[in-house]
């Protein structure tokens, strides 16, 4: 017979944890957190938590205010870590030193560091992710080689311990996978039927052959360049 | 010359308001927001409003909080007004009678309505799907029915002014249409290729066949039980 006294044993919890900061896209975010979300709802000893730097309503690149579930201080350690990305602001937190030393640390307590889109800008300016294959946005992909990465065009990328994904929607994708990683396949096809996640875009899924990534490196450019003008040296790192 | 004195034409503006209420399942509304407010950035005309009964944050199905821009009274008159779904909140707001009137009143203004999700049964509970073609989540399309609506498995359906999405990532399909009829073809394919909208789910797309929609009857019942436990009428009326 157990002790009266003794205090119950709990289980392990799997926490992911979504980095929420001004200025975001929220899709980046609220993509897989709905994915992960699934997963805690289905399967015990799953846990999602969205970490800011306070925990107060923050702007987003929609008309929508967001408010995280804790602070970088009193999140329970993460088994994996996500950085969202978004437009200008997500540029100009390239800058942040503020924000990058709460990723570092964060990363620092958590076995996989993840990203969506120019999330990744945020982990290769955390320094987070050197000698590594890496995605991001196409438009901004390529810069990820000024942060020491190997930038790689496909929809996620796992690289050790760094799994980043490519534009937007594409962490809906990365997500799933890493459902499948930690609980399984029939829970990441449950997950995907929970959220009827059977794309049929109207226009069909995007033709690369006639997009002129190269076209965009002006429009691309001018956005760092409007978003890190206090910060000559690191935009002279990124656009010489 | 023009009068120093005369008034600046104002070009109209096309308003797609979101409804944002407590417990929603973020992604039924960040999806299509983000696709309609990629059509906003890049065409002149068109803007987005998150509408909620108060501009205060509300509690979601994630461990995150929403705050909406416009309250019912303040938004302007929208173009379309979407309702996304949810999950046991949004199953008892079927009994929110204040909500269904500011959902009525808002539709009256509003050329085109719209749902994400289980945002279907929103629509029905008001009034607002009778004699329609209507979609929703899998596990509670055939529900439409007991509304006055015909269920129809895909993943929207239009049918006069009224447009439904499937299950919670369905929007984001509906809304590239929506962009399509808006703004034409060559911006739905620009907002999809800002949003990377290139589906790649790693197991891929849902496999219908094995899916049992029958033995989910129950679980859905549970839920509407759960959710209306105080409105034995309206829940007579759903699952008698």
């Amino acid at each position: 017979m157990t002790e009266p006294s003794s205090a119950p044993t709990e289980a392990p919890v799997t926490t992911v944890a979504f980095v929420l900061y001004p200025g975001l896209t929220p899709l980046d975010m609220v993509g897989p957190l709905q994915v992960i979300g699934a997963l805690a709802e289905l399967v015990p000893g799953f846990r999602t938590v969205v970490v800011g730097e306070r925990i107060e309503p923050m702007d987003s690149d929609i008309p929508l205010k967001l408010v995280p579930s804790h602070t970088f201080e009193d999140m329970p350690d993460p088994y994996a870590l996500i950085v969202p990305g978004g437009f200008q602001p997500t540029l100009a937190a390239m800058a942040d030193e503020g924000l990058l030393r709460k990723l570092r640390e964060a990363a620092a307590r958590a076995e996989v560091v993840g990203s969506v889109c120019t999330g990744s800008l945020l982990l290769g300016a955390a320094g987070l992710l050197e000698g590594r294959e890496a995605t991001s946005h196409w438009m901004y992909r390529d810069l990820l080689a000024r942060f020491g990465a190997t930038p790689v065009a496909r929809r996620w990328v796992e690289d050790g311990p760094v799994i980043t994904a490519a534009g937007v929607s594409a962490g809906v994708d990365m997500a799933l996978h890493l459902v499948d990683r930690l609980a399984g396949r029939e829970a990441a096809r449950t997950v995907q039927l929970f959220l009827e996640y059977d794309p049929e875009p109207p226009l069909g899924p995007v033709d690369w052959t006639p997009v002129d990534a190269g076209a965009f490196v002006p429009f691309a450019e001018e956005n760092l360049r409007a978003s890190l003008a206090d910060h000559p040296a690191l935009l002279a790192r990124l656009t010489g």
